[in-house]
């Protein structure tokens, strides 16, 4: 009882994550009682997302044209690298404002029961990028050789995550004995209560517990 | 730090009722990582919505095309109209399949506080509905005069749904006295309990008991 066009609009809303088939309806009428420019600004804002990001050459995060604007931005700290697993990750660690190097983007984590291997992520590059360094970067003129010191792995504290990390730091152990690989620290969140907090989390605040 | 298409897809998203900044720039991530065609798919539905979708002509609901779907149908009851507050308020109605008469869309419901007048709703389109019929429509050929024999009031059970029942039921009252006006039942949604039940809907579940 709804004219077709309603219903294509609600089905595409509906293939959003987290959006189920109310939602969707409710989003469609909401866009009915927009003017038209906004819902054009949105239509635009869509198409020109896929027209204009890629991959950034260097860290294979989100670029608009070959290089992403941390990559591109010469007041980054080309001692550190940060890996995560993918483009989400970077945002939030931005947000802390505790990180000022520069990022390697994998685009996974290694999961061999869902078939993914070391050759589905970006890690070669990533070996090569302690190794020898990013030439044509501001802060590695001249290719003169790498300047990281440390690889700060921020991959999730999931299963796979944590095999990734480990194989980075067998891998960059072997390939860069003098680079200092570090993982980000797993305990309680912040404002969390003992009581509420699961027995895996719990038992990692043990284990890195600091002297205060 | 992020790129200025990633940045104008993520505000457009959080205009959206209900979409907070995460949500938005999620939804934004997800986009990415869609095929073209498919993220295409839902901007063509974004537009085509806002240029196909208006008014019908007859009942205000939203139509493509100068009549909805609804008053097209020549299988509706003739003799029963549904009066709703908006567009948003047919689809559940039509969900139950308890109703198989056609609809009168007002456009919102009568609040002073708010400014909302009787002449800013589709009232005065109602009465002459009720009074003279939809000449126009199957089921009513030939402009032999209304043949409606119920209106059913299905504005919400607030305070400017309840007011603008009332004064439908008044006005109907005077013009058409031959018409039954009648209203939603208000009481307990089916599945609630009475432990959690507010006090105005347990009051209207009393006075509107029934026999067994």
């Amino acid at each position: 009882v709804q004219p077709a066009s309603i219903e294509r609009l609600a089905a595409a809303f509906a293939r959003l994550p987290g959006i189920g088939p109310r939602t969707a309806q409710r989003l469609t009428y909401h866009v009915l009682t927009r003017p038209e420019d906004e819902v054009r600004t949105l239509a635009q804002a869509l198409i020109e997302v896929k027209e204009l990001i890629g991959e950034c050459r260097i860290c294979f995060n989100l670029a608009e044209g070959p290089e992403c604007v941390i990559c591109r931005d010469p007041r980054r700290d080309p001692a550190l690298l940060c890996v995560v697993e993918g483009p989400a990750d970077v945002l939030p660690i931005e947000r802390t404002h505790e990180y000022r190097g520069r990022y390697h983007v994998l685009g996974g984590a290694l999961s061999p029961v869902d078939g993914i291997g070391p050759q589905d992520l970006h890690l070669e590059e990533l070996y090569r990028r302690v190794v020898a360094g990013d030439p044509d970067l501001p802060g590695d003129p001249g290719g003169t050789g790498s300047r990281i010191t440390e690889v700060v792995v921020a991959t999730n504290p999931t299963t796979a995550g944590e095999a990734t990390a480990l194989q980075i730091g067998a891998d960059l152990g072997r390939l860069a004995p003098q680079v200092t690989v570090t993982r980000l620290a797993s305990g309680l969140p912040v404002g969390a209560d003992l009581e509420h907090a699961d027995e895996v989390t719990l038992g990692r605040a043990f284990a890195g517990r600091r002297a205060l």
